[in-house]
């Protein structure tokens, strides 16, 4: 089986043009077949505050009204995707900026919580992995941003690392798949403070006592359970990693996630 | 020689929900390969407006200063392109979005004009016919938004009329091409004011002739040059017409543009 290196990049790596520009340029030089996904989620927020909109969030995932979600496929499937595409064309590589209604390529519901009304959010149901492959053999870089839609084009904001975490599960049918979550901070740390803290591998067991510290930050817990829930679905690997760490793919850097 | 409909859609289709999504609709059923083109200059000007920034226009052109770019990137490889990938997902009919800079299919030159400084604006140079033909033949209906980028990965505003019109010239080596343009009105009028007044032969002395006598609104002009220009240059046949002419597809309707 070929190897797949799937590249989720999100925080202020995506805010931070120095970082950003360098980030692209290191991971256009891989060899390796890529997929990218993004978010965006602060310049969403820097967005509603300029026009006076107040964003709402629950348990670190953002209650999506129709503002948000005029601004969230403005900003993802936009101004960061477009701007990503475009680094990518600087480095003489073919990427694709895709929404999952573009080729069908992620199909969602609107999700339907018993006590929370989450407003434009998608839960993915279905990747088509086909097509994803299909641009892959070209020596295309499929970059994927959080928005996707439902049988009826309605666009729904979606969280970014499940799609990445959806992404892979569905292309380890076809691929060795390994999973680079990429964001300002080494990896996973047991100190927020503290660089230095880093945690090298983190199973089911320790994480579970980390949960039980309270040293797993809100933002943190769901990253996580996308990447245990990937793990039982037959993605090979993960890795929690800043843009540093992207220059070594494929050797491991930052926290490696393991089921034991 | 295969034929390929290149519709290009603007003004207030873009605008009106209803006459939108009944216009995709009508497209989705038919059976021709197919190829779409959007502006969606309204949009920005209301986000110009939203933002306190102002509008710069010379000649039926716009000026695109920082903020100008970052919302026409926004609106039209975001909300708009997303919104009319979705509605043909509806219609499960596989479309996908792109700006210039996506699969390298539109590549551009920043303007250099002598007296006027028009900003981030590309003119096109070159046209990826082979990504957009490899598209089509899966039966992939590309939705080109009004974005394009240099080779250094710099986005430029570019007019949705040029890019509809240079597609089409570089898809002619290729395909027997008809061009539509859509907008609100059935098609060139010879009174604006009067929807009755529709000129349905124009062809290069018939032009001059109402150039002549100021019948030729300035947004229009470009437009038309754009059209002959096509004409000398491949393009088998080329209409202007509105929503309504486009059921009509692949039979004349509005105003067809011939060379004589």
């Amino acid at each position: 089986m070929k190897e797949l290196h799937i590249i989720k990049i999100g925080g202020n790596v995506l805010k931070d043009e120095l970082t950003l520009s360098r980030t692209i340029s290191d991971i256009a030089q891989l060899k390796q077949p890529l997929l990218m996904v993004h978010g965006g989620g602060k310049h969403v927020d820097q967005w509603m505050q300029r026009i006076g909109a107040e964003v709402k969030m629950v348990d670190g995932r953002r209650i999506t009204d129709a503002v948000s979600l005029e601004l969230a496929v403005m900003n993802y499937a936009g101004l960061i995707n477009k701007h990503l595409v475009a680094l990518f064309e600087s480095q003489n590589r073919l990427a694709l900026g895709m929404s999952g209604a573009d080729l069908h390529c992620i199909r969602s519901v609107k999700r339907n919580h018993p006590t929370i009304d989450y407003g434009f959010v998608g839960d993915v149901v279905e990747i088509n992995d086909e097509a994803f492959d299909w641009l892959i053999q070209k020596n295309i870089i499929p970059v994927c941003c959080a928005i996707t839609a439902d049988r009826s084009g309605q666009l729904l904001n979606t969280n970014a690392d499940t799609i990445a975490a959806e992404i892979a599960i569905a292309m380890s049918k076809r691929y060795k798949v390994s999973l680079w979550y990429c964001f300002e901070k080494k990896g996973v740390l047991r100190n927020v403070a503290d660089e230095n803290s880093l945690v090298e591998k983190l199973d089911a067991r320790l994480y579970a006592e980390m949960l039980a510290q309270n040293l797993i930050h809100t933002g943190m817990k769901p990253k996580l359970e996308n990447c245990f829930n990937a793990l039982t679905k037959g993605v090979q690997q993960i890795f929690i990693t800043d843009s540093n760490g992207i220059k070594n793919i494929p050797h491991p850097s930052g926290t490696q996630i393991t089921r034991s």
